[in-house]
């Protein structure tokens, strides 16, 4: 199975000033992604075509189509004409779950946020996470945007691709996935961090992006109960997180960062300017 | 009807060199928007809660639900509690079109693009633009980002809301829409243009974002032949756009860009430099 390579150049014409000349750029590649549950298609996204097989485990712990990679009996990735296909078959339980959740909907419809075909799924009960999850510095959160830069070689090469990393205070970022999409980022870092026995309560998520309601969506589903970003929280993704539990850190770059709920989890040693 | 209000003022505490102060940070909001047509929920997407109308008839014509505005008989927003509903009822042959392909789905699935429910859908036909749309001047995309500049009154309050804006050239961006999430800033200005009557052969869609596939894809099926990004495309968004005859310019940003694709509708102003 070859699945299409993650980068590549591409040829371009530069035009600055009046004049042009001929140059080459590395630009990210995107794939069709279709996750394929006991032989009918859950959802298709366009994806980096990498670490695959952490994009179906994460996706599928992150919609609650399982809740542990024991749960999934076998999952195959196929490379098709069209895209790719992650082809997961469920253990017994859960397999008959999703056949119900299936028969449950209320007709062949379609939708925009991955299996979802209502405003009350797309906005469904989360964990909560309150009380639990580490106490961090403000060294660890300040400093975790710029840790996750070391775990980027696709960005380094294309400038244009999303990271998602596990931050351990005191030990820095001990994982990340990158993605040409942020929710994608995510979901292979939650994947890749189940495959390896890593504890996503221990911890926080690190992300090179913005935060919507998808991204603390999958944080609560994880367990893990601090959001880091480089960008700006949407009001309603921290009111998620507000009720989730979860400590909402934003606009993290360099020296500083905004923090948007539960700052109980950040460490005594700041102390309060007038 | 009272939508959310698109942006709206939190609460944070800002943690900079070990000390910290409250503050108040303009964040965007994001609400979910069900697209109903005839009764049924086709797709659901999380959006700027601003020019719902708009997106609905932008939405409708790029995933070919219809091909004008005249076969939509009625379009109604309604806030709900988890949300907001489009609700649109189609002429009658589009209406029973509609029902067809919903009849012709494998199964009761869900999806991650727009009521997409395999790979090849994914991966549909697009209109060939070989052959027509504008010649622009170098001066007209070089300036293009910074153009669209004057028209993000969401941005320039919470820095983190993405624009589409129409460049016709020699008269600069005419029309522009806002909206937290790029696919939908580019669909409410298409559905705007359409309600304007303005044609998208003319000129040029003028982004803020990066160029994934369904950015070409939406730019095909609206009829416009060049494509204006600030960031960068990826591989198979470029592939598209060269089937396509679509005018690929990204990292458009002051006086310079790059041409990925059909560069002839580049003005002979520009000159060669070895």
């Amino acid at each position: 199975m070859n699945l299409p390579k993650p980068l590549d150049g591409a040829a371009a014409i530069h035009v600055r000033a009046g004049s042009r000349r001929a140059i080459q750029r590395v630009l990210p590649e995107e794939a069709a992604v279709a996750m394929v549950y006991d032989g009918t298609t859950h959802a298709v996204m366009m994806a980096t075509p990498a670490d695959i097989e952490d994009f179906a485990l994460g996706f599928s712990l992150s919609e609650g189509i399982v809740t542990g990679q024991g749960q999934i009996a076998s999952c195959t990735v196929v490379a098709q004409d069209q895209g790719i296909e992650a082809r997961l078959w469920l253990t017994g339980d859960r397999a008959e779950a999703l056949a119900a959740r299936r028969r449950n909907l209320a007709g062949p419809v379609g939708c925009g946020l991955c299996g979802i075909d209502s405003l009350e799924q797309a906005m469904r009960p989360l964990p909560d996470l309150d009380g639990i999850g580490p106490v961090m510095t403000s060294g660890d959160i300040a400093g975790a945007t710029d840790a996750l830069r070391d775990w980027q070689p696709l960005h380094d090469r294309s400038r244009a691709v999303h990271a998602a990393g596990f931050l351990i205070p005191g030990k820095g970022i001990v994982l990340a996935r990158e993605d040409v999409g942020r929710h994608n980022a995510l979901d292979k870092l939650i994947g890749a961090m189940a495959r390896q026995g890593l504890d996503a309560g221990q911890g926080a998520f690190v992300v090179t992006s913005r935060v919507s309601i998808e991204m603390v969506q999958k944080c609560a589903m994880a367990g893990c109960a601090v959001l880091i970003a480089v960008s700006a929280p949407t009001l309603h993704a921290l009111r998620l997180a507000e009720g989730a539990g979860i400590t909402l850190a934003a606009f993290a770059r360099g020296e500083g960062f905004d923090l948007f709920s539960h700052p109980e989890r950040l460490s005594a040693e700041v102390s309060d300017v007038a």
